[in-house]
């Protein structure tokens, strides 16, 4: 049987574009449906019933969903090219840790930047975040050493954040955590798959003016 | 080699019941070390950095963090008896995908109900979250089917706490969701790791009255 993927998706969204990663890392050929987060189809709604959110990939008619579930599933099913996770256990495990890091802490906080007015609090606590996360970064390419891997994939869907962040918080991240500015520019220079998946800058800062208006902030 | 496993732990905490079931279910000797959560031990912040918490499984020397993620090293690792997760990549990720949604949605609310009195709000999402969860067990005998699995590890615990929540926040888990409340005895009853890992609920509610005299509620 040939295999039928299917990504339900939405441009902006760093989940999103995880999977668009993976899916461009592996070379699998997909259909995208784009959603529209006000008016979501019944496709989406019967294939996430539980959190009703994309990303979800429909491989063969069956859903998965939330992004790093759906990229570990992608490596383990297209495991001949391009592995994301380590297969050491141990490696593997750590991993697992930093992506479950990203998503729980760094993701959470930024969740809430587009809409600051500043706070100092809060960037407090997102740059707190990212140098945790740029201390295991240390002085690799990769978070995995050479490689472009899973942690790296987690965590640079959200650089095309970076800029819309430092514009609406009034901060500068680069100042901060420079070592983390210059991996997102690499994993962007020199891994296709980020560079066809994660939109520019601007493109989301654009974004993030419509949903200011949307929203009266 | 032979194996040294120590689990920083703490009796009363579900997520360390999680990975004392995992160790009890692949037959793993361990040194189980009791954390003071009100003074941790130089050790517990040695090998937990990020998020200063038990449990921890330091395997030779190499610290493991976050209860769901250690529970999949120990599968992958001890593979050779009792699988928690299943092999096919679509049904693990569903497993992976329950397990998560017990986390983020199931043990999130939990966490706030020993403190409760009585608000239907806090009550009511609970109640909801747990529906969703037993509307994924139905009729089944274990969450995976006919054996005890890695969804079944991620919740079981959770239940030891099921009578402290229903006297403190003043509502009844068994007339909402009956088909849980069996599932969690079958668990105890058909599992020695189970039995043995996860405290009696009278010895939780003791806890849960230390700790509301500790914290003046």
């Amino acid at each position: 049987m040939e295999d039928k993927v299917v990504l339900l998706d939405f441009w902006p969204s760093p989940y999103g574009m995880r999977v668009r990663i993976a899916l461009a890392e592996k070379g699998i050929e997909y259909e995208a449906r784009e959603e529209n987060m006000w008016d979501k189809s019944p496709l989406l709604l019967e294939m996430n019933p539980v959190h009703k959110k994309i990303p979800v990939l429909i491989h063969n008619g069956k859903p998965v969903c939330e992004s790093l579930n759906i990229v570990q599933y992608i490596d383990e099913v297209w495991s001949h090219k391009s592995p994301l996770l380590p297969s050491d256990p141990y490696q593997k495990s750590q991993a697992l840790f930093w992506a479950d890091y990203v998503d729980k802490k760094v993701f959470n906080f930024a969740r809430q930047l587009w809409r600051a007015k500043g706070e100092g609090a809060l960037n407090k606590e997102f740059i707190e975040c990212l140098k945790i996360i740029e201390g295991e970064l240390g002085d690799k390419l990769y978070f995995g050493g050479q490689r472009f891997g899973f942690v790296d994939l987690a965590l640079v869907p959200l650089t095309s954040w970076f800029y819309s962040f430092e514009v609406c918080a009034n901060f500068s991240i680069e100042s901060e955590c420079p070592k983390i500015v210059r991996w997102a520019k690499r994993c962007r220079e020199e891994n296709q798959s980020v560079a066809k998946s994660v939109p520019d800058h601007q493109k989301i800062y654009g974004y993030v003016l419509f949903l200011k208006e949307k929203y009266g902030i």
